[in-house]
């Protein structure tokens, strides 16, 4: 049942029963795939992957259903992926290294992933979509086409970002997020807005304009309440905001602090 | 481990390796099953359908549990059906030709779905429903018992018609959602509501009371704001709604206008 | 394929085709499992229970991930549990009695269940929470980690319970539901607010402040705006809050009424 070009298959690699696997297939040194995965043609698993158990790589694309006949689609998984159950995602498609995902998310086609990102369960992706390094989409988690997500973003669950200004048309405008802003649970960004660096979406707003940088917006519609500087932790009473500057998990700055990391960044390119 | 009685089976029929196919089942011509199905007792599918990999058809109702014996509930998937991976679909069901749906979709028992639906990944359909024509909901849209959807209805994700007017109650009364309204993302409609014609429902509204004939309303609690024929496109300028008159994609009069495609029916009745 | 230590199985039990079973599984008598579940180690399934479709029970912890060596890690599913298809559930959790289960709910580690309790499909309960008894969470229900809810509570569809109050953060705020409170469709509760007993959260509220006994709060964000004594059935013109004595489907006071129960329960203790 589970047949495999085996030139194409490096060291060390599991393979668990009930998997199914087409042709023009890549995997990669210790690459464990578990129970009952389909890996349709021209995927590449890059090396340490782990793909959980009925996971659908390589899904086919609204072409196959006219003649039934899988065109060329590639997708690329990169290195250390950690891919929970029940995933699906289409060809055309890129994700780069050290990529997690819960269970049962959806990536469609013509998505491209950065390096270290994140996505929770049941997050859906709906492809033509560009999503940076260092992002963590949290469950459930909605990202419409034309999407653009910079690098280090934060997307709460029940998070949905829109793309028809007049639905239903022909018209897609997507919606921008840039460094370092947050979006809170709940949350539906409407179309074409963009959302500056270092902003703060409070749960449950409604954004129909840009969000400035560094500001704070809240309510339906969304409303500038205050500059993000001036958010103080519960806890500590100290400023939280911008985050770079007192959150570090998983964070390429985790052994020092923002400022230095930028630092040593500097000192690498001269 | 795929046995079917084969008198059952038409021409062309594709089935994959891992299909479970249960007693008094119909396949029609040029059908296929993708890997994994499981298609249980009294199902009917009709010609030209795709059934995505492990997708579970003739699902069990309640009545199952207590006996573990699978009383007759009969499911009918219309012809041409586009049914992608992991949809859960209930006996006591019919859907109608043309269907299509996106992942992990889940439809209860006792819903009629007419011709040319479509319904989006992770949308839950809870049964006792009626859904007419040419209707397409979006990803994770949630549709509550009793609701009951016209002809040519948009619904966006996140959208969630509710039922039980005093919650936790005996009571039910669905939404009803007449032709042409659109709900736009993240709406809730209360218990009982009705939305008329050629309505708009704004993103994030909880809508409480009967949204009136071409009115748009938006907010929590949602308040008209105008009639949807003050909508103008922020590309063309021109007015949008009642989206039948800027609208073809998809739609029955795809090949000429809204006003043709009605003239030619009445020609056609006399 | 399906290989168990047959000292571990109860009788009547029922496995159909494609399931895997790992070590150290314990299944009591008249249990079923449906096709293709994947039983990992260390999972016991007492008696009378239904596992649904490709369900996954005794899910990887993270540990897993470092070396692919599945420490101990056990979940425990009371009797008599009816979950539906595809559902996963991680180990180091405890399920209770009469538990009922949508389909493709996921149940994360460090999760305590009471009895009786209902989760609908595609609800999310993401590890580190206790839930009690007599619960009932509707579907697509997302759980943070660090909740507390009690018994008798009910959560509708896309109500979401968060923990982190300044996000990305450390600290983890869960939120406390106390019994007999009511969560209405598409509510979010903010981190560490505490939603006291016999309480209405309104549908589509933002909760920022605790929810006083007795009191109803709409809007976002949410304010108080009545007693729950004030609502009126439309139906029948009588208060139907608190709910526990116009209510009694599926509760233990089913046969009589609230206060007879409660009386016959102070008897049974003396």
């Amino acid at each position: 049942m589970c047949y495999i070009n085996k030139r194409n298959v490096g060291k060390n690699v599991i393979i668990k029963s009930g998997v199914e696997i087409g042709e023009n297939v890549i995997i990669e040194d210790d690459v464990y795939i578990d129970y009952g995965c389909i890996i349709r043609d021209n995927v590449h698993i890059k090396k340490g992957s782990f793909i959980g158990a009925r996971s659908i790589l390589g899904e086919y694309l609204y072409d196959f259903y006219a003649d039934r006949k899988n065109n060329k689609h590639p997708l690329i998984i990169g290195e250390n992926a950690l891919i929970r159950t029940e995933n699906v995602m289409y060809g055309d498609t890129i994700i780069g290294d050290n990529f997690q995902s819960g269970h049962k998310v959806t990536i469609r086609e013509n998505t491209n992933i950065g390096n270290n990102v994140r996505v929770g369960t049941l997050s859906d992706i709906q492809g033509d979509c560009t999503i940076g390094n260092y992002i963590s989409l949290h469950s459930n988690v909605h990202i419409g086409q034309k999407s653009n997500i910079k690098d280090y973003v934060w997307i709460f669950p029940y998070v949905v970002l829109t793309n028809d200004p007049t639905p239903p048309s022909e018209v897609m405008l997507g919606v921008t997020v840039e460094s370092f802003a947050i979006i809170a649970t709940g949350s539906i960004i409407l179309p074409g807005v963009h959302v500056y660096e270092d902003t703060l979406v409070g749960a449950g707003s409604v954004v129909t304009k840009d969000v400035l940088k560094e500001s704070v917006v809240v309510g339906n519609p969304a409303k500038h309440v205050c500059s993000v500087r001036e958010i103080k932790s519960k806890i500590t009473g100290q400023a939280v905001y911008p985050w770079r500057y007192t959150f570090k998990r998983g964070m390429p700055w985790k052994d020092s602090n923002y400022d230095e990391w930028l630092k040593s960044l500097k000192i690498d390119e001269n």
